[in-house]
């Protein structure tokens, strides 16, 4: 199986208004709630490619357990083992208005993990890496979880021979990365605030040096670089896409460790992870993915070698 | 005891953000999670007051289960006698922005009930009417509940020789007078919607016409104006006051009632709803009465009869 693991788990509640006016009053019209959370949409994705795939991380309160019921009752098998924790499971609430570009969103902090409880995970997790083909870090670390979490756990895949991709920010990242994760799958911002370099394939070289062995980045609608010991590659849909760009990289991070659990080469893996990216964006429903137009883009997404200039 | 019915409870949930800002991402710093609705609004306002009280409605789901947790873990003792349904309770969210006047407000529809969960209800409410010594039905009706059901739990209501007090709106309301409550609780635009009169002293009389016995309605920072068979008065604090005013209507229900359970005359029945008013549009806190001032404002609020013309 596909291990994902969020540690900020988060119950993703949309909700339609006619127009939003602040300091005023609004009839919800809609209201849609998904289970989310960065590891969690990788694993939805990854179930409904038809892949097994397990998520873990941490769950609590009243939020916690309808995420854990909706993963159960959701379409695709998605195994649970999400650690339970005394404090909520966070909410974000996306404001979405018709005549708006862009939702308006709400990110609630998350639960504070306490110290026995980030042991418990950790050996939860020390217990799923064996059978694990890959394994995903993504996200943000709660309030109590250490800085250094992700390097931990990079370190504990490699030590077991499991691939590990790391997709996270901040200082989470600038520690993850030094500790030499398989797959790094920034954005541009992401990538920028680890290097310091606005130029992505300077900047993917860069990261490399830090310590991950290759690095995925994520560009928006430049579609995918992929830097690494095997070659160099850009990977974009046919043409620039309007939509809703939320999930878009989680989805990529499916597509990649998707292929990756076949065995594909690059150049295959780069165009799963573009074209589901790609279906995310143009799919109705944030985070969806539509299944028609992945099939579709799928061999559409053209897959370049990049220059390896510097 | 008080009963109080919330047909259409609700988790009030508050995030506090520095600045809102329609189509951007906002880190909420603080989240307050309450249980609301009309009607148990006004039974924490009376278990606050020292009062027995219980609450019967709706609640459903993963956030009526919260709804009934903070019910049953928070200060004053309120009896739950919620009827569960199948759909989940609503949630309303208020953003505070501390830069801004009023808050921005996000009402979910509620869930519909079925007519098997209604005459549920109904067999517990008639249950419930012979202990009570007043009751109170507040607020909207969820989806699937007949429009017509203040009026017919009016109706059960003063057939057990209950004291009832309506507050509602719209269709709902102009029903449910007609049924002849004990007291209606209008605040100004609702009695006007009622009666096509924006003046409130003829609004009332017309309101009484068409069944109330009493009228008490809230107009905001004029206080509240009565009209009944025992007399006319109006009720205000000692100066107009700046605050938040959720659930100032409320917090005067609250205290109509509770002069009424100790068999108070007219006059300080009115005080004690304006002061409550009065104390919960000062409290920092939405929904919630600041009991000091409170205490301070029911001695200096202005009961005067009113000019009983035309």
């Amino acid at each position: 199986m596909i291990l994902t693991v969020t540690l900020n788990a988060a119950l993703d509640i949309t909700y339609r208004v006619r127009a939003l006016r602040p300091q005023t009053g609004h009839r919800v019209s809609e209201v849609v709630e998904r289970p989310g959370g960065k590891g969690i949409n990788v694993a939805r994705v990854l179930a409904a490619l038809g892949h097994r795939v397990t998520v873990t991380g941490f769950a609590g309160g009243a939020t916690g357990r309808t995420v854990r019921d909706l993963l159960a009752n959701g379409p695709g098998a998605v195994a649970d083992a999400l650690i339970p924790v005394a404090g909520s499971t966070r909410r974000t609430v996306s404001v979405v208005d018709p005549a708006a570009e862009d939702a308006t969103l709400f990110n609630e902090p998350g639960p504070t993990v306490s110290p026995a409880e980030w042991d418990t995970f950790r050996d939860a997790y020390r217990d799923l890496l064996p059978s694990a083909r890959a394994v995903a870090l993504c996200g943000s670390l709660p309030p109590g979880v250490p800085v250094g979490a992700y390097a931990l756990l990079v370190r504990e895949a490699r030590a077991a021979g499991v691939t590990v991709l790391l997709d996270t920010s901040g200082e989470p990242l600038r520690r993850g990365v030094a500790a030499r994760p398989d797959l790094l799958k920034p954005n541009a911002e992401e990538l920028a605030e680890l290097t310091g370099s606005h130029d992505p394939l300077q900047a993917a070289r860069d990261a490399r040096r830090r310590g991950a062995r290759t690095v995925v980045a994520s560009l928006g609608a430049e579609g995918l670089l992929a830097v690494g010991p095997e070659g160099h590659w850009r990977a974009a849909p046919p043409r620039p896409l309007r939509g809703n760009p939320a999930g878009a990289g989680d989805s990529a991070v499916a597509g990649l460790l998707s292929a990756l659990a076949e065995n594909l080469p690059w150049p295959e893996r780069l165009a799963r992870a573009a074209a589901l990216s790609a279906a995310t964006v143009l799919s109705p429903v944030a985070g969806e993915f539509d299944r028609a137009r992945y099939e579709e883009l799928l061999g559409r997404v053209r897959v370049a070698e990049a220059a390896p200039t510097a």
